[in-house]
């Protein structure tokens, strides 16, 4: 299983990024994000309004304690892989995570010097500054081989059906 | 040559978002991003101010005409790809647009119909509502077949040195 770590939202600030982390969570196929930081209940609402419409079984939750939540994932055996600009590129180390259980954590601006040390591994995707929205969608699509773009969510509401052309929406 | 149109640019609500669509755009590899909607000369100074320091060529710019600069771009014999969630899944059609010259165009929360109809591709990044950070990162990721995470930037003067564990930062 596969879970993403946000750490330090901020309500004021953080709402939509935030927001994009949890759906591309979602929508790559992770099971489920933990966001810390500020509480933010309407962020947290809307993304199980998706997961609502949209299917599948995702998870969205708030937790204070970071740092227990990464105690909790190590003892239950998952890797910690931290994504940073300064880490070690993706491609050299994606093979030994994949088919592992990983929580991936994905920083805000200042992320603390110790979570470095804590994670089994620190991943740059690129040395350059980008978005860690970004950062999390190429390292899921690295980590499910690419099989992370055709993830089928059961009970959805609401589906589309691709076209060349225009919208096809079944509801 | 390849290069990002970002549509529906609104100062109040987009600066973080779109600035995450620019820096995306220029860490994975392209060579410039136009902005359209409104105008937003502090995060064009922000993004301008990046290459500056971080190195490479990337151009940024704002068009309020996008219509003219989709236009142009293919009088110059570009592809214009349009990224959209109802769109044709992308591992179907990446192998196309391969080694062309591609104008990719991402919008905002809506966008005119008829933009389907002007795109050579209407192109989905999973048909499930997520991020058009993510979607931009997965879509260049392919189109540049992972070699976007290994673009040397000229003239940098900053550089991050990967490391495993900590931070290391040439200046």
């Amino acid at each position: 299983m596969i879970f993403v770590l946000r750490l330090g939202h901020r309500v004021s600030r953080d709402k939509r990024v935030t927001s994009h982390i949890a759906l591309t969570a979602r929508a790559l196929g992770t099971d489920g994000v933990i966001i810390s930081g500020e509480e933010d209940r309407p962020m947290i609402k809307s993304i199980e309004d998706v997961v609502e419409r949209w299917g599948g079984t995702f998870s969205c939750k708030y937790e204070k304690d970071w740092k227990g939540v990464i105690g909790a994932y190590k003892k239950k055996g998952y890797k910690i892989v931290h994504l940073t600009f300064y880490g070690w590129p993706i491609r050299q180390k994606i093979e030994e995570m994949r088919n592992k259980d990983v929580l991936v954590i994905v920083g805000a601006e200042k992320v603390p010097k110790d979570l470095y040390y804590v994670a089994d591994y620190n991943i740059s995707i690129t040395n350059q500054p980008h978005s860690e929205i970004s950062a999390l969608a190429i390292f899921l699509h690295e980590y499910f081989s690419g099989e992370d773009l055709e993830k089928i969510f059961e009970n959805a509401k609401i589906k589309i059906i691709p076209r060349e052309k225009g919208k096809k929406v079944l509801r």
